[in-house]
């Protein structure tokens, strides 16, 4: 398959997809976890990833799948150790995204130290809305970021509660990988995560309406 | 920067980098973890390749970056469910290949159980040689695989000694993640791996001259 373009940054093709876990304090109390003192850091592959109007597929080898609703930035440009300074020029777009989590399977393979791939990085399980321009964005450090589940609101966090700003996040990223135009960064989500079951309809958004996306559960 | 060729395989652009741990018993043992009842699977960046010439980069965050010479698969097909019995229909080419490790940085994620990402997938930690087809491979479960460090042989092993095996591998990756057209597979190193310096040269081996990979350490 292909890999996918990204939603209204049709130049970009999608390259590297970091995500970062525990970027807001109270999600990271609520599934009883320490607050990191640096990014963690894990991928997913473009495999896992769908958009808007989509279906979320839940496998037969998990029984615990949750959503964390979170901010996702474009890079637009190549970088390397890029001052945090400098990092804004190197943004090409933010949407909102979920970062699906077999729970369950993530719980097994913490216990035994094991990498995070087999429970984040499942086929659906990185729903993907539209970009949209930086200079769209009203205050990237203070924007509202929701998820309703059902109609029901589930997250409703802000991006001021960021543990870790986009610009720290940028710096710490290309200080141990080169960053090129199309890498992604999903930048943690905030406190409410829960479980999904087969045909819930989820419906996130960033800002007032600037990026939203509607999926399905099947 | 665009995703690379598979050397071998021009017309194979490089996509998800799926990664094998402790697929050696031996290895397993060696660095006193459990030989595992399912793949310990993680992966790596793009950005993490180098190729046959090229210089593995320490970065100066690492006082432990070690050698893990290992086989590497191909997909040439894409597929998901894939079972066992077809699984080698969709292997376009082996390859040999070295899985860098910052051990001192995988060693304090474990101890927090976080992803191993920022350990495994840095710039240079995914040096790779030349694909052949599958044809010329005598025998795909019993190829031995070798590397010498400034002329010293430190690890020689043999696919023989794999845990899963390469349909095994394929057939478990593909019930959790859609295969594509060049993906590729680390499949796990033997015992003997080790630390590198700045100033080292390595040569990896696949069969008998294979496929070769002759990298600097700076």
């Amino acid at each position: 398959m292909a890999r996918p373009q990204l939603p209204g940054l049709d130049h970009l093709t999608v390259n590297t997809i970091f995500c970062i876990g525990r970027n807001y304090a109270e999600h990271a109390r609520e599934l009883n976890n320490p607050v990191p003192k640096n990014p963690v850091v894990f991928t997913k592959p473009a495999s896992s990833l769908i958009f808007d109007g989509d279906s979320i597929t839940i496998p037969e080898f998990t029984n615990e799948v949750h959503h964390e609703v979170e901010m996702v930035v474009a890079i637009g440009r190549d970088g390397k150790n890029i001052p945090e300074a400098d990092a804004l020029d190197y943004v090409a777009g933010h949407a909102i995204g979920l970062d699906m989590t077999a729970r369950d399977i993530q719980s097994r393979l913490k216990e035994k130290s094991h990498p995070w791939d087999l429970a984040k990085g499942l086929d659906t399980f990185a729903p993907l809305g539209r970009f949209f321009p930086p200079s769209q964005l009203p205050d990237l450090s203070d924007t509202r970021l929701t998820l309703t589940r059902n109609g029901q609101t589930v997250q409703d966090g802000t991006t001021a509660d960021m543990i870790f700003t986009v610009p720290n996040l940028i710096a710490w990223l290309s200080k141990h990988f080169s960053l090129s135009a199309g890498d992604l960064i999903f930048t943690g989500t905030p406190e409410g995560v829960g479980p999904v079951t087969k045909g819930d309809r989820l419906v996130a958004q960033l800002g007032e309406n600037l990026s939203t996306l509607s999926v399905s559960v099947k």
